[in-house]
């Protein structure tokens, strides 16, 4: 993710990450119900793993914490001491993070009253396929549009022309992408439950897809432009062809069945629900718009993605390139998007670490 | 403190700390001891407040969590698992220390081995004149060279030629900045008592005094050398005189016997140690010099308070004055070392929290 605050920044471009923590709000106050009838503790520890840099970082806590709250007072409860373990890798924006907190204690407060002061933030600076807890520590985790990430790209791709898995990639580089998938997923897996306490739940969603075909259109067509964009500057001489070959998007947009399969090899964790949903590419498709600039949804999803992609692209490529990659991106995205139904899949779920 | 990494920055220039906490590492191994005696759990949470950013902040951990590992050793336990909570204020500087924790994980490694996969470290932004954990959730706090900086400059001060208390300072001043004392160390202790769990204890080392008389030289010189260096350039018209007489440093350096009373006043602590040691004001006296340029006492000084009060003086004259500023208190400096003993005092109080 590009850090700071500036207009390319994914602070400033992270509305389609927002619309989808929205969109999980009910499978996360289903998850903090089942806590509460699950022997409440009076000080509950909550982690937000892949937290990122942003308004989200906020807005995926207040919403978790604000549930408890709801979801306390419905049932009678004293609202516990919680306490928040906000999580990214080390190079994370943390400080601005951090300066941002005043304004989130303020918002919680007028949110929640007097209970606002039990809230205690920390940042947790580390990979997430490693250990980041004590065992037995943690009662609730969340994380949203993170775990697509792997943990790198996967080695000795032969993926000539593409970025990631495209519907040109021979079976090797699908079954390499899969293979990274399941070892890193099944990490991750494997270090929660140790963190975890019995009937501690977790909340996860992925950037995923419907179909079983990991090459599908519903994941792969974004980069695929990408991958446009990237051959056309090759073909004028603008960027080496080798370079081109040598680069991969470390990324796994798992369907719904391969996040469950991952799930019951692991064993420690029981499924409560597994959703699919949908968000389109654009984040002001049907909504207010800012300015002029958001009516253009080619604008839109370029910056979205220059927000997440730049930082990888420039330490392949270099950073001479990237305003000519990213407007080719957004006349090509704004071509298809005027033809075609946009959208991206959320594979959404919802487990209890058994006791 | 001075944030970065750069020549006058706080990382580079805060040898004096980092002798003071090597100062205290007995005091560290007795209460980490106690703690062992004491029921000691399979989970350790340790905090360091006022953590700054730079080499100390990872000393101090690396003292605390070998000493955890050592005694633990000669006392036949395994080692336990290990939360580190790092804490200051949201403005410091955390992402300079999260890039660091790989170095430090690897320091971990070679001094402790297997175990040092065992400790996790978080980061937590806000006062600790304020909670910051939750309830009984603490087992260790340190803090080293941080609880002498006061929440506020006291209200109300009329010191008139002065920064901070001086043998010219009215009675009024001594008393305003003692109160402020008082107020922010007594709530210091009311916070920790919530957070630490009955027999945690507490190592809290301030910069102090030996003396009874707060304007003592011993504490206040240093600041007063400083007061010179601003009134020169007051009467020469550098600095407006109404900028000089309102600004303070919002700093008390207590006597052992204050910081007992406070103790005994909120009454949750047994004190075991209350200890008081010295510091040459030059952290290269009688030491190996990195160059030549370390030779000069006067230099090392200067470098050293403006790592610590540049900001501070930097938002309230601006940042015009800073090089002439420490420029001249860099000679003033040298010429006193060179005719007088200058030393930092150090009050050490190591408490137990009542079961």
């Amino acid at each position: 993710m590009k850090g700071g605050n500036g207009d390319t920044s994914y602070a400033k471009n992270s509305l389609v990450q927002k619309k989808v923590i929205s969109l999980t709000k009910p499978i996360i106050e289903d998850a903090i119900t089942n806590l509460y009838c699950n022997n409440f503790p009076a000080s509950l520890c909550i982690a937000d793993l892949g937290c990122s840099s942003g308004p989200n970082t906020f807005f995926a806590v207040l919403e978790v914490v604000t549930t408890v709250d709801k979801v306390g007072k419905k049932m009678g409860r004293q609202l516990p001491e919680i306490q928040v373990f906000l999580n990214d890798l080390p190079g994370n924006d943390f400080n601005t993070i951090f300066k941002s907190l005043p304004k989130f204690q303020k918002d919680l407060q007028k949110t929640m009253g007097a209970g606002a002061e039990s809230c205690f933030v920390t940042g947790v600076p580390g990979s997430f396929y490693g250990r980041l807890f004590p065992s037995k520590s943690l009662h609730f985790v969340h994380s949203s549009y993170s775990l697509q990430w792997l943990s790198q790209v996967p080695r000795g791709l032969e993926n000539k022309g593409n970025i990631y898995m495209a519907s040109s990639s021979p079976p090797s580089v699908l079954k390499a992408y899969y293979e990274q998938f399941q070892s890193d997923f099944s990490m991750f897996l494997r270090c929660r439950s140790e963190e975890l306490l019995g009937g501690g739940t977790m909340v996860l969603t992925f950037l995923g897809r419907r179909s079983e075909d990991p090459s599908s259109k519903e994941c792969c067509y974004i980069w695929e432009l990408l991958a446009v964009a990237l051959n056309d500057m090759v073909s004028e001489g603008l960027i080496d062809e080798e370079k081109m070959d040598s680069f991969n998007i470390p990324q796994y947009t798992p369907s719904p069945a391969e996040v469950k399969c991952e799930v019951e090899k692991e064993g420690s964790f029981t499924i409560n629900r597994l959703e699919v949903s949908e968000v389109n590419w654009n984040a002001y498709h049907g909504e207010f718009c800012p300015s002029d600039a958001h009516k253009d949804g080619g604008y839109n999803v370029a910056k979205l993605m220059r927000a997440v992609a730049e930082p990888l692209l420039v330490s392949h490529f270099g950073d001479g390139i990237i305003e000519e990659v990213f407007c080719r991106y957004k006349k090509i995205v704004a071509d298809r998007m005027s033809r075609e139904k946009t959208e991206f899949v959320n594979v959404t779920v919802s487990m209890t670490k058994r006791g």
